[in-house]
C-alpha cells in the first residue's frame, strides 16, 4: 500500500487531497458532516478530560492515565492539523487565520510538554497545557446561527463601543471619587483597585469584598448602582432596535432586487409596480 | 346506590366518563372550571404543608400532624390520579404524558413512605417526599396566557441556544484562564470551580465565595463582568423582536394586498371593506 | 374676621369651599400650582426629618428638636387632611381613597403617640411612626408621566403575571431540590430559606449569605443562574413591545377617530378618504 | 523668529489665531485630526500615571519621577488650555462652557501643588491631585456616536426620570419597612442605611454587607428583588422604543404623503421620484 501511495501520480494526489478538502473542511456532503461531529464529540471529550484532570481529587491520582488521554487526543488532533495543511490550496492563508491559529494552539502545549519533559519548568507548562481547553473555541464553526447574530452585533458595533466607552470613563471617575472618599484604610487601596470596585458595582455583579465604609461612599455607591440599573437599558435598546429591524419583513423588487416595504405599491428602486 | 352502580350498563357508564372526562379534564364547563379552582387550593395547600414541614422549628415537632396531612393529601391526589387515568380515552397516552408523569411524581413519595416504613432509608425517603412539591407544577396548567409567551420563546430558541451556547464557551474558556492565572490557593481549586466562578460573574449573580485575588485576575474578572454586562442584550433583543413582530400582526387585504391593521374594518390600500 | 367668617351666607361658604377645593385638589391654577409645590416641599423635609431622626449619632442626642419639628409637620398635615375632608364635595369617597389613606397614615402615629404618651408601647409606636415615610408616597400624585408608563405596565400586566408565576414555580422547585442537595448542613435550613437563596440567584441579586457548597449545587446553581440572566428578556420584551406598540404613530380619521396606519390612503374605521 | 513674531501685524495675528482656531478647536482638517489623536495618548498617559501613581507598591517608592511627569503633562495641557482661550473668539463662553471646566480642573490640582509646596496640608492636596483623572472626560469629545445615543436618552428623558423616580420612593419606602422589620441589631441600624441596602437590593447588585436576618425581612427582601427584576424592563422598553422608532425615520412623499423608507427612489404610494 505504501508503495502504490508513493506511485500516485500527481491526478491522483491532486484529487485525493481534493476530495479531503472537501470532507475536512466542507459541511456539505455526507462525509464531511459526519467528520465534522466526530470531531466535535472529540474535541468535547478532550475538554472534559482536561476539565477532570484539574480536580484535586481526580487529576493527582490519575496522572498516567490523563497523559495517555492526553497523548491519543493530542495525536488526533496533530493529525488532522497536518492534513488541513496538506490540503488547504492556500496553506499561509490557513495557518495564520484565526481557525488554523486556535488548532495550532490546541495541540501546542502537550507538544512542548512531550518533546522537553526533561526541562524542570514543569509546572508553567502545565498551566499551558490547560490551554488545550481553547479547543472548545473550535465548536463555533459549527454554528451557523451565530453569523445572523453577529450581524445584529457588527451593525451596532460602533454604538456599543460608544456605551463602553462611556461606562469605561464613568467607571475612572467613579473609581477615582471612591478612592479619595473612601481611602486605603476601607480596601480601596488604589485607584485601580477602586475603578475594579467601581466595574464590580455598575455591572451589578456585587462581589461584596471591597464595599463603602463611609456615608458618603454609600452615596455614591447608590448612585454608581442606580447607573448601571438604569444603562443597561443603553446596550439593550441598540441591539433590539438592530434586532427589529432585521426581523421587519421586506418584498423584493424582481427587476431591481430592492427590498421594499410590505405594503408598497410602486418599488422604491426603479418605480415599476410590484406585486 | 353501590347496587345500582353495578348495574349500570355499558352505555351508562361510557356517560358518566364522559361527564367526568368534561369536568377533570376540560376547563369550558362551570363544574370543569369549579374542580380546577378547588384543585388549585388543594395544590397550594399541600405545598405549603411540605414547606412548613421542612422549617427545623415546626416539621419535627408536629410529625404526627404533618403525616396526617400528608395522608390526606395523598389520598385526594391518588384519587385524582385514578380519575383520569379511568376516564382518559387514551390511558397509556395519559400515563406518559409530561402532566401524567407529574401527577404519580406527586403521590409516589408519600405511597412508597406509607408502603414500606420498616425500612431504615427513612431519611433519603424524606427526600424524596420533597418531590410532592413539585404539585406546584400542576399549576401551570391553568395557565392559557403561558402558551403566547411559550410561543414567542420557541420561536428564538434557536437564537437563544446559539446565545446560550456563545456564553458556555466565554465562560469555559474564561474560567480555565483564571485558573492558571489565579490558581488553587485563591479558592480557584479546580476548572470546573473556576467556571462555577465565571457563571456567576458573567450572569452578575456575583456571590462574593470565589473572588479573584490577583491583579491580573482583577483585570480579566472585569472584562468578563462587562461581557456579562452588555451581552445581556443579546437575549433580550432576540425576544423583543420575536414579541414587537407578534404584537404588530396584519390583516392582508384580499384584493389589493394592502396589510391592514388587525382590527381594520375597511382596507386602508383601497378602500374595499374586508373581512 | 371670625365673626365675619361665622357670618358667611350659605353661598359664601359654598365658594369659599369651592375655591380652596380647585386650590388643595387642583392644578391648573396658579394658586393651586404653589400650593402643590410647598406641599411637595413641606412632604421631603418632614421624610429627611424622620430619617435623620433614625441614625443613632443624630437622633437620640436631638429628642426634643425632633419631637417639635414632628409636631410642626403634623399640626400642618392634619390641618391639610381636615381642609381636604372639609372642601371634598364626596368626603367618603376622598376619606376611603387611596390617597385618603396615605393622607390619614401618615400623621396618625404621630397623633396616637400625642394622645397616649403614658402608654410603655413607645418602642412599637416610635416605629410605627415611621409610617410617616410614607408621605413620600404623596409626591406620586405630583407625577403625571407615570400614568402614561403605567398604562403600559397595565396592558402587559397579565403576561407580566404569568412571567412571574413562571419564576416563582421554578424557584420552589429549584428551591426544594437544592434543599435536598445541599441540606440544612449547609445554610439551606428549610424550604423556605432555599426558595430564598432562588430568588436571590434567579434575580441575580446574590448577596453571597447563603452559596451551594455541594459539586451538583453548584451545578443546579449555575443553571438557575443561568436560567435568570437568560429570562429577564421575557418582561422586558413584553414591556419593550407595548411601549413600541404605544409609540408607532397613528393618523387620526377626523370622521370616526380611527387611529389609521401612518401611510393609510382611506380610513380602516368608516372607508372614506384621509389625509 | 521671536522678532519676526512681534513684528506681526494685526491681520498675521489674526491669521495665527484662526489658523490655530481650526488645528485646537475643529476636527476637519488632517492638522486637526492630528493634533486631536496627539492630545488623546497624551491624556491617556497622563491619566495612567495618575493610576500607577496611586498603587501602594508603585507610587510611593517613585516620588520624584511621578511628579516630573505630572509637572509634564501639566505644562503641556496648561500650554493647550492657554492657546485655546488666547483663540478663542468667544473667551469667556469657552472658559465657562463644560469643556472649560474641564481643561481647568485638569490642570488646577497640579498647579495648586506647585504653587504652595510649603502648606502643610499636603495629604488634602495630594487628593485634590486625584482630580486629574477627570482629564479622561476630555475623551468625550473625540466621540460623535455618543451624540445619537444621547439624543436618544434625552427624548426619553422625562419617562426615565419618572421611573428612576417611581424606585426612589419604592426604595424610600421599602426601606423604612426594613428598619421597622430588622431593627439595628441586624445591620439595619438606621432609615439612610436601610434605604442603601434597598438599593443594592432592587438594582440587583447584592453586596452582601447587610442581608435580612428574619423570616419578614426575607419575605419584603425577596419581594423588593423580584420588583427590582421586574423593573429593569422599564427603563429598557422605553430606551428601546426611542431607538426603534429613531431607526425607523422615513421621508415622505411630497405628492401622496406616503411615508417612504429613507433610501427609497421612487415613492412606493404612487410611483413618482422623491427627493
Amino acid at each position: 500500500m505504501p508503495v502504490k501511495k508513493i506511485e500516485l501520480d500527481e491526478k491522483d494526489e491532486a484529487s485525493l487531497k481534493n476530495r479531503l478538502f472537501i470532507i475536512v473542511f466542507g459541511n456539505n456532503t455526507k462525509l464531511g458532516r459526519r467528520f465534522d461531529i466526530i470531531l466535535l464529540w472529540l474535541i468535547l471529550a478532550s475538554v472534559l478530560a482536561v476539565m477532570l484532570e484539574s480536580i484535586p481529587t481526580i487529576g493527582p491520582r490519575n496522572l498516567t492515565f490523563f497523559l495517555a488521554v492526553e497523548i491519543f487526543f493530542t495525536a488526533i488532533f496533530s493529525l488532522e492539523y497536518l492534513v488541513r495543511i496538506w490540503v488547504s490550496p492556500h496553506r499561509r492563508k490557513y495557518i495564520f487565520s484565526f481557525w488554523g491559529l486556535v488548532d495550532l494552539l490546541s495541540i501546542l502545549p502537550t507538544l512542548l510538554y512531550l518533546l522537553f519533559p526533561a526541562y524542570r519548568y514543569l509546572l508553567i507548562i502545565r498551566s499551558l497545557r490547560l490551554l488545550r481547553v481553547f479547543r472548545i473555541a473550535k465548536l463555533v464553526k459549527f454554528v451557523n446561527e451565530g453569523q445572523a447574530l453577529g450581524e445584529g452585533l457588527r451593525s451596532s458595533f460602533y454604538k456599543i463601543s460608544t456605551f463602553l466607552f462611556t461606562v469605561m470613563i464613568t467607571v475612572i471617575v467613579m473609581g477615582t471619587v471612591m478612592y479619595v472618599v473612601e481611602g486605603p484604610e476601607n480596601e480601596f487601596t488604589s485607584i485601580p483597585q477602586s475603578i475594579y470596585w467601581a466595574i464590580i458595582t455598575i455591572t451589578t455583579v456585587g462581589y461584596g469584598d471591597i464595599v463603602p465604609q463611609t456615608v458618603v461612599g454609600k452615596l455614591i455607591s447608590s448612585v454608581v448602582m442606580i447607573i448601571g440599573y438604569a444603562i443597561i437599558a443603553v446596550p439593550t435598546g441598540i441591539f433590539t432596535a438592530a434586532m427589529v429591524k432585521a426581523a421587519s419583513h421586506r418584498k423584493e423588487c424582481e427587476i431591481c432586487k430592492y427590498a421594499n416595504d410590505m405594503n408598497a405599491k410602486y418599488c422604491s428602486g426603479c418605480g415599476v409596480e410590484v406585486r
